[in-house]
């Protein structure tokens, strides 16, 4: 049983009664709750595992703090709204190092400040199979900007909002020990010291011209499909459209690999991707035109199934590859 | 450093900023924000971690469920509010019973029901050493009715809303394998399947009469400690008004035991502990006349320092015992 099939089958046991000031439960980047005839509040948790989302080999404590804070604000971010308050539950074996906890501690402040949302609560419990932090973040925003993962329509142009795959191309490089600190110090930080993009998510919320928004947490191919599905609306990408990127290009080259799956199915890159109508392309240039943020127009949503990859190489034989869903693991080079 | 010291640390990291939307932030049972101009949203977090809070091997995955929830709406009750919404994220050994989660997802589904609770969000990760849930509940109530562990006065009568112990009694029944699941049903039920205290909390806040108030979760020596410290006074509790529990002293019996200290120390009771002026005695007991719940008036708010427990045995050479935060291992027969 994979994860969504899982989340699937405790939500149908779990099914919401029918509660008014409920305007989205599970299955979006958050819950959205009303508050008051305005504004509603979004709510959303995260687990990191020791070994399993991050490796504190690698890991400073400093940044880790900031990163299990930043990925859960990208939730928030993911709708369009503001982080309030974080509450954080942290697991530690019997024999943790104080200084590497104190440390996290900071690197959690650090963020929030950077942020501005303030922790609320937490707890500490004992967690014998390593470190683990649970985090859960509440946000705020006008009810009427709220963007959700469906709402796409067909023909609309697909946006990312930075470059893709270099969280797991820095992540590939610590696990190989590569070095390259300096020369490829922009893929390690994506990886260790991720931001949110709360900023351009607020204005993208506020523009009124975007129909359907998410972040990017498990990959292009894997993200794109549940903003898909939540639409009922398929998608192309084109491989030529993906954000030029010749760090990234090094760094497969350094470790003998193609960039291509790191772009499609690398996951935690924590920008946001979001579709609008093909008309407000001129719209979207001028919101982003004072900021400086780079936008990537990458494929088309259509009223098929799936999310579709066009090679670039008109030569191959299999130029449209099914992507949905598709994991680094399982990614084929077609 | 004791879990409360590593609080303290992290706490002191993360002061919060000013933020004239949050009354209370970490250290009461939730944190407390502003909704509105008449009510406040409460959030707590908790985490269960496989061995340390729950042993699958004795604890219906059903059960499991529901207590996961139950603890965690504890925390409302604590202020007396009323759960809204719940968050859960769930992790899991690679190696999962599918069924097992499902059961467990059961459990959730019925205690949310039983509690009038939505569930609007999780996340199910990978976590190799062990089934973790980290659960965040959202609550809420009137402003003005809020009840803080600070608040207290000296004088104020001390209570508990029912038996101390039976959770820890229970839990070492199960732990020696002692049978008995008839006899001791009540015993095994008060670990397996514990109920938070919600009703009798909402009435308790409403009367206007109650100073400060908490829930039972490490036990009375530790979590009268708390409140002593919010309320910056102490705390004497007697022996012969701790409630009497001849199905206890039983089980006592059985394991070669002393009853005392699972009542002062054995923790996961989830009953209330508040306090009240000795004038509104019967006031209280108004309240509780028609629902028939018991309220145990266990001591008396000081202005010392601490928790003193008075022997019943005037022989005793030792009669009075600190046991501020003393945990189960730590304590003392004295």
């Amino acid at each position: 049983m994979k994860e969504r099939d899982l989340i699937a089958a405790i939500q149908a046991r779990v099914s919401a009664a029918a509660n008014p000031s409920l305007l989205c439960g599970i299955g979006d980047d958050c819950a959205v709750t009303r508050k008051n005839d305005t504004d509603v509040l979004l709510y959303s948790i995260d687990t990191l595992v020791e070994s399993v989302h991050f490796d504190p080999h690698f890991h400073p404590p400093e940044l880790l703090g900031k990163k299990a804070v930043s990925v859960n604000i990208s939730d928030i971010a993911a709708m369009g709204g503001e982080p309030r308050f974080l509450l954080f539950s942290l697991g530690l074996p019997i024999d943790f190092d104080e200084q590497w906890v104190l440390k996290l501690s900071d690197g959690v402040a650090e963020a929030c400040n950077h942020y501005g949302c303030t922790l609320i609560g937490g707890d500490t419990v004992a967690s014998p199979g390593g470190v683990t932090m649970s985090l859960c973040v509440i946000g705020e925003m006008a009810t009427e900007q709220v963007l959700y993962r469906h709402g796409a329509r067909a023909g609309d142009s697909i946006y990312v909002s930075g470059p893709l795959g270099r969280a797991a191309a820095g992540l590939e490089l610590l696990k190989h020990d590569m070095g390259g600190r300096d020369r490829f110090a922009d893929l390690y930080q994506a990886h260790l010291d991720p931001r949110a993009r709360v900023g351009l998510a607020k204005r993208l919320a506020a523009s009124g011209i975007v129909h359907a928004m998410m972040d990017l947490s498990d990959g292009l191919a894997t993200d794109l499909a549940h903003l898909c599905n939540k639409s009922a609306l398929g998608a192309v990408v084109y491989q030529d459209k993906l954000p030029d990127d010749p760090l990234l290009e090094q760094a497969a080259e350094l470790l003998g690999r193609e960039s291509l799956p790191w772009k499609i199915s690398g996951g935690e890159d924590y920008e946001l991707l979001f579709t609008v109508s093909p008309h407000a392309t001129k719209k979207l240039q001028e919101l982003v035109a004072k900021t400086g943020d780079l936008l990537y127009p990458v494929g088309t949503m259509t009223t098929g199934k799936g999310v579709t990859l066009i090679r670039d190489d008109p030569s191959l034989q299999q130029r449209e590859i099914p992507v949905a869903f598709l994991g680094f693991d399982h990614f084929s080079k077609g």
